[in-house]
């Protein structure tokens, strides 16, 4: 089975070029697998729709996921390095609805439309011994964004923060730990629901850049360094969230399903 | 660059079938970060040495290795799948010597000489509040074997065995966790020095079986549980000590250099 294998500062995926016919939840796990297999956090299968293209996207242990900001830019320079698609803005069809991208040709940042965020209640997030009351924004999942959690290098991630009250996200939420490091240039630390710490999550990276202007009173661009990488984001006047980011392609080859364990 | 990616025992491996021009420690750090690039706990280079091959092993953090018990089956399993090797015994040549290797034609069990084995201090290993008195064994490199450190799932290896005295392995030592599962088997947890625990470890799963033999009192074959896998290793009459095991390879291809950060 073809592969390629890419990143999107850091959060990295495991191509498949030819479709997702029998990617059954196991094999993207094999897949997945970073010693057995070729290792990534997801599976992006690219899967021919019309006349354009459907980003199959699984998590690293099978299941099925909504979409993923990190994935998508990586999906779309996959095409166009290819020649599947033009460099330019167009569409890719995602389980959430089709996702605008713009490609440069030059191997630069994609940018991705990444919709209208929505407000969620605030509630109160503790690591450690510190505690802050943090705002809960929407990017079609939830995040709880703290703006001022500094010194970031000093609060261990390993344990998953306390949330307060219980009630205000039962199926639990996304952390993000931000903070300034410039005008309109901001640094997150992410703990991930069900996952831990991450090198980048681009909904994260959203939902703290729109949490910071929403409380400066302005839609602006702003610079969110996450550990694995810079992303920007863009408030736009009609309330459309764009994030840029880069997107790489590492390797490619042929993976032997019958040597997975 | 043309690559391989394999593991023994989920102990996993970059090999470059092209030899090791230009393998700078750096490009070594690329190749095996795991998200940026392939991913693999060290890189194997393929170089043609007279009628025979030299393992040139590279540790994950770009530093030259001695050996690497997992890595020459991996090692191994390349050459004969490719054709570049016979199935038969013969001979690798490595940083601490030629390495006899005996590879089946059928893809099984690969077995490794991996030397004879010298006894070394014993000393105090203290996990959490648990505290025994470990075996020392060298195979090449230093280990502490505990015999009867069970149950093993309940032992916390995120932060390094304490051993004391500290004058007794200045220079660090692996620590090998075991409890017995069956009559010449063994289950094992390791902790390697200067790296956390891990899958597995050909070295320390030779100490294991060593140490238990030498107790009791016998030259024979035990298999040995790690994490990964499991390999077998035999105490010959002679002194040498052979560990059999598995070897895959998973994925081949090529990377863009350019595109590793």
């Amino acid at each position: 089975m073809r592969f390629v294998k890419g990143h999107g500062t850091e959060n990295d995926f495991v191509i498949l070029p030819d479709g997702a016919a029998g990617l059954e939840p196991d094999l993207v796990r094999r897949l997945c697998d970073r010693r057995a297999g070729i290792g990534a956090d997801g599976v992006l299968a690219v899967v021919e729709r019309g006349d354009g293209y459907f980003m199959d996207y699984r998590n690293a242990d099978g299941s099925h996921a909504e979409t993923c900001g990190n994935g998508i830019r990586v999906f779309a320079r996959y095409l166009v390095s290819t020649g599947r698609a033009p460099a330019g803005t167009w569409q890719i069809d995602t389980r959430s609805g089709p996702r605008t991208v713009t490609v440069p040709g030059d191997g630069g940042d994609i940018t991705v439309d990444m919709g209208t965020p929505q407000p969620l209640s605030p509630a109160q997030v503790t690591v450690g011994e510190r505690s802050w009351k943090a705002l809960g924004w929407s990017m079609g999942n939830p995040h709880l964004v703290v703006l001022d959690a500094g010194p970031l290098d000093a609060l261990d991630l390993t344990v998953p923060p306390l949330v307060e009250p219980d009630s205000a996200y039962p199926d639990g939420v996304n952390v993000e730990l931000v903070e300034p490091i410039a005008p309109r240039a901001l640094r997150m630390r992410v703990h991930e629901r069900g996952v831990g710490e991450t090198r980048s999550c681009g909904t994260g990276a959203c939902a703290v850049a729109v949490a910071a202007m929403d409380v400066a009173g302005e839609r602006a661009t702003y610079e969110v360094a996450v550990p694995g990488g810079r992303l920007v984001v863009s408030w736009e006047a009609d309330g459309r969230v764009l994030m840029a980011g880069p997107a790489v392609l590492a390797a490619h080859g042929e993976v032997d399903l019958d040597a997975l364990r």
